[in-house]
């Protein structure tokens, strides 16, 4: 096992009815929030007004910042900026999924900085303070609710950068599965997708074989991902399948998977950012393309730990050689990517073959930023070709 | 899925070399120290004077408290809280294992009370501040270094009460695998028993059967426990074991076991209890004379959840009928504790089974502390009994 800090300060309120409390939570940092949301499925299912009627009743004046779209934008988060620093809102309060809970943690480290948000991004500022964030969670995918990175897209230059800071952990979470019933099948299992990714980029980039515990963990993660999604697409209302997956989507990237594995990789969202850039796919369905092609193309360089996910996971057995089982994990993997309806191939996402270059070159910026010296833009193109 | 709250801020630095940093760390807090610490285990193995080095490093001036023992009792922790008062100390530096940490959080309690500190534990009183709390760890067994609960023994009634609060989290705590080599085969048998009795006490009491991530999640450290404390009996010094039975231990009791189980019970706690005070018996030791008796106790109403624990802990397969497998179970568990060192007999302990009667009636006081109405006088005997 490798040396490692691990702190997670936040508090985390899950169950049914849970959603009241918000206003009661957000108090404690202030009385004047921005109210950061999507588009309007949260006025739908009733969401938006439990919400607003929560942050009445604790007292809390709020300023509304509507319209933030999956793959949230640079500009959007500007503008989000601006109504902070206009109103001199002291807390921020995020409702939906981790596109809304990004773009709120962007705003929250915008907020409080000298020059403008993206030189974070870009690494050309460190971050030294945030506004507090306060989340009502409404899908089970990114784990934005209880971690400190986030992902923005730049809409002027068609970059989909992240970082992370201590600062931007959400101070109080609160998830309620039952806000996840009205989510479709396809976004569910996107979700999922999502969740899986997380773990499978730990599980697969370690270079600690000696992490028992992590291993173990990650695999029920996985399983626990595949299992509640079934039961979320037979049963839309399952609350204990929606309350499998939503915890599952959150504890596949609050920093307990990594802890002790060393220096951990996500070649796999490096390349889906370019997807989700270029094509503005989902990002859930643009990584169940890339982990069907991203394990193909390393079969042969990770034949053991493929095999071993294949045994701890898809329950395969014998005595066949690693090799053969790995192949058997990677066609399993993808044959239950497309049962639940994601997609696993380019031509899915209607992305032309054709694009592979320009979709290769986007990566490189990122592999580049993310010092994933490997992937050069040959390499990129590479898995790409397995991604048809 | 149960609704809960899952909150926990402690700092978690884990690794080689990681105990110099507790300068740093503890003079957050303040730069005059209560170093509470055991016997001299610390000096023999170089970790006191790495402690000592770093609090003198950063400044902080700290007054020593050594001397509690396996079982930490109240005169000692009441003789702490006067030395903190005697020279204004801001912050607790806890050196070993469990009971230290124990012991530390006590006099952290105790420290900023009107009252006297077993008012805490008696429930005559509630707990509204207490003094930061750092520690260094020593032993993988309790889980104390990364929760909010202890336990102390009154010397003068021979009671073992403990009580849990937000307050009593540890602000950071340092994880050393390095330090525990020199943890001899028995304690570190114990230590994993300590941690599986953890795992099993909320597996076994969940009412509710829909936690799938959870149920994964204790399996899992339930098989890391075991064979990370096998590969310590190899060899003491081995780094990957020693670090998986450590990580283990703390995850075994640091709330996210428990996240969505609802209530759980600690029945098996509470007869140990009784063990401990009345015949001053390792903590371990006494716990897996009790799980034995107890599991096997309750083979008939659970049997399928312990077959469960069967066939995904002790590998168990065949289409036997629940009631079988549960028994096999029962039996490998208790080979396994013997294997290892850990006492699973009543005999074991040198404990006369002349004094059920007596064990029963100290468990019984504690039964009605916790509320587990259905343990009488009566049933904790029928435990005991099963314990010989």
């Amino acid at each position: 096992m490798q040396n490692f800090v691990f702190h997670n300060p936040t508090k985390i309120v899950f169950g049914r009815s849970t959603i009241p409390s918000i206003g009661m939570e957000a108090a404690v940092f202030g009385n004047r929030a921005l109210l950061v949301y999507g588009q309007n499925s949260i006025k739908k299912n009733g969401v938006f007004e439990q919400v607003t009627a929560s942050l009445a009743k604790a007292g809390i004046m709020f300023v509304e910042h509507s319209g933030v779209c999956s793959n949230p934008l640079l500009s959007h988060v500007r503008a989000g900026i601006a109504k902070v620093r206009e109103h001199d809102l002291q807390v921020i309060v995020a409702v939906g999924g981790g596109s809304v809970i990004d773009a709120a943690k962007a705003i929250a480290a915008g907020s409080l900085a000298d020059g403008d948000v993206w030189d974070f991004f870009s690494g050309k500022q460190v971050i030294k303070a945030a506004l507090p964030i306060t989340t009502v969670l409404t899908l089970a995918a990114t784990g934005s609710e209880m971690n400190a990175s986030m992902v923005v897209t730049n809409d002027e230059t068609q970059e989909k950068f992240g970082f992370k800071s201590p600062f931007l952990f959400p101070k109080v979470s609160i998830l309620d599965p039952e806000t996840t019933f009205t989510v479709p099948p396809n976004y569910t299992a996107y979700g999922a997708a999502d969740a899986i990714a997380h773990v499978l980029e730990a599980y697969m980039s370690t270079k600690d074989e000696d992490v028992p515990v992590q291993m173990d963990f990650m695999e029920g993660l996985i399983r626990n991902a595949m299992q509640s999604c079934e039961r979320c697409l037979v049963n839309p209302s399952d609350f204990g399948g929606r309350a499998a997956l939503m915890w599952t989507a959150t504890l596949a990237l609050n920093g307990l998977t990594v802890a002790g594995l060393g220096q951990t990789a996500f070649p796999m969202h490096m390349i889906e950012h370019s997807l989700s850039a270029l094509y503005n796919v989902p990002h859930g369905a643009g990584l169940s393309v890339v982990m069907s092609g991203w394990l193909r193309w390393r079969l042969k360089q990770d034949a053991n730990r493929i095999a071993r996910l294949g045994r701890h996971v898809f329950g395969l057995t014998g005595d066949s050689a690693d090799a053969d089982l790995a192949e058997q994990t990677v066609n399993a993997l993808r044959n239950w990517f497309s049962t639940v309806g994601c997609p696993v191939t380019l031509a899915e996402l209607n992305i032309p073959t054709g694009d592979i270059n320009k979709i290769a070159e986007n990566a490189l910026a990122l592999a580049q930023l993310w010092q994933l010296d490997e992937y050069t833009q040959e390499r990129i193109e590479e898995v790409l070709a397995y991604c048809q």
